[in-house]
């Protein structure tokens, strides 16, 4: 049976593809796949698909700070009175009272939902019923707007867009702006034979929360590691990992959902060509890390002759990061980075 | 080690994501996953990727009919006179002399490519080196488009296309044309909790090949069979399936590639939720099987309570197929669809 929960505690847990507590509302399914009870903190992940058309309209939240990344198909935004057509790995930074809203523009529109600061991912309780389906249902019914009373975070807007679709950006702007980042696009960085591409920074959310992408070949594990205040939620979204959590190992394929709290040793593996995750980390600060860890880079896609890994620099600022390490830092060595067995 | 080649046989072989015979030309990978030798025919599969504005120009092919499938990224395609902006699982039709060409418009442009009836894919080889790596390398080098000679089926034209992006159809017109069919549109069929979607029926390539997409739910295995002259080309796209093959079972990721020959025992399984493959099948004949087993469906995805399984109806039409079952039909039984474990 689909779970169709989650596990109302600050644990370690992962979700399969299509799993989590699922709401429907019109054709739309919403799969909460982490709330407040499994974040110790204000915040909530949601993955989000409909049928073509289905839409969710111009709304702003007082408080949450939302993110959206394009996991399929293509989808129309509206964003602080401008209009995008968002297509796969685009990434939204929405602050606090910016107006925004969302159409499916074909019938594989799949966003994943990140909020933080407010319960604006309640509404998804308000507007739906539960739903026993692992994809949206082609339902005509209407959807109770209504239902978002005040005691919700998001606050339906009337407004007008600008007409046609504009430009995403290859940059972000610093500090907490809307904006759309177009795809694989945001500072890339590497280490080894991995490429690190920051989607959202620490400016951009006020600290609150850094969202990345790692992508890289099949390769060594990271050292094992344990945080004590940051929380790490592991998105797989090409390839394959083997995570290393708490006492043992897992596995995640595309559309998998792992959640790291503080305190919880782990490490990951890539285990398949061209595997590439998204993560998001809360609280922000540990953007830090990846900088002392990676070389700035120009490219796009990791390389065919990587550079030196340098953890000797991770090591040298240790007393600055929230980081315990476990295990002797080996990985991913650079002597190995081309065997691909 | 990535295997970097193919058994140059005509026999059964998986080819996991990234693996293949690779060519690097410009900040092009060509991935040959299927050539003459291992078909039986003159035909060919190709994974093309490329870094944002690689580009192959417009060309046309006097014999070898070709389709594109987009795996991932944003694809700007000239076909026929007109530009398309392609997004993923959208599907082309090329008949031979047909004038097309393509961009890469972001840096996640991967594209699926069949050919039959020519030698048109020898164009990766002639254009290509050997390339180790498993993603596109971000080269600047100048590609030789005149090493594209009269021994291979691509002949580069100048063309002028129509200024705008014409529009994608939702249904395919019937014969030999050029036509773009938008991301999960085509004619839709159901087999209990599994949809099926033609994008390429017999009459696109007389009766050379067609191409469907399959999707469904956790669910049973179908019924282990054979085909005599029947060659069946699955790519898994979503999900997870096991595949029975030969004498063994074998499990295709997201990327995955299995090429079942003709007489050669095999049976799938869906093994997550929404999985979905396209399968490409040469000869195109066997599309009346899937006439036979589904019924007309309007909607878009699996549904919450599926229909009867109608095997009976392929049973009654055995003599016309070219089908040998090995076990007893029992899959996907409707009364485990919703089932799940």
């Amino acid at each position: 049976m689909p779970k169709n929960d989650l596990p109302a505690v600050q644990a370690a847990y992962k979700l399969d593809a299509g799993e989590g507590a699922r709401y429907a509302f019109g054709s739309h399914l919403a799969t909460r796949i982490a709330t407040a009870a499994e974040l110790g903190q204000p915040a909530s992940g949601t993955i989000l698909t409909g049928g073509k058309g289905a839409r969710f309209p111009v709304h702003r939240h007082a408080a949450t700070h939302e993110a959206l990344f394009v996991l399929e198909g293509v989808v129309a935004l509206e964003l602080a009175g401008r209009s995008y057509l968002l297509t796969p790995s685009d990434y939204v930074n929405i602050p606090p009272g910016t107006p925004h809203g969302y159409e499916f523009v074909d019938h594989r529109g799949k966003l994943l939902c990140w909020t933080f600061g407010g319960n604006a991912a309640d509404a998804y309780t308000r507007l739906g019923k539960p739903y026993a389906g692992t994809v949206y249902g082609e339902s005509n019914d209407a959807i109770d707007w209504n239902a978002l009373d005040s005691s919700v975070d998001s606050e339906l807007v009337a407004t007008e867009s600008k007409p046609g679709w504009s430009h995403k950006l290859t940059v972000a702007p610093q500090g907490m702006h809307p904006f759309v980042l177009a795809a694989s696009e945001g500072e890339r960085m590497i280490a080894s034979d991995q490429v690190y591409t920051i989607l959202g920074n620490q400016t951009h959310s006020n600290g609150v929360f850094i969202a990345l992408l790692t992508e890289g070949p099949i390769g060594a594990a990271i050292p094992k590691h344990r945080h004590e205040k940051v929380t790490e939620l592991f998105h797989c979204l090409n390839g394959q990992m083997e995570m290393f959590i708490g006492d043992g190992f897992l596995t995640l394929a595309p559309g998998d959902f792992l959640l790291v709290p503080p305190k919880t040793a782990h490490s990951f593996r890539l285990k398949k060509h061209d595997t590439r995750f998204l993560g998001f980390i809360t609280p922000g600060h540990f953007e830090s890390f990846f900088r002392y860890l990676c070389d700035p880079f120009d490219g796009y896609r990791y390389p065919l002759v990587p550079p030196p890994f340098r953890f000797d620099r991770v090591m040298q600022h240790i007393s600055d990061l929230d980081l315990t390490i476990l295990e002797r830092p080996g990985g991913p060595p650079s002597q190995v980075a081309n065997v691909e067995q």
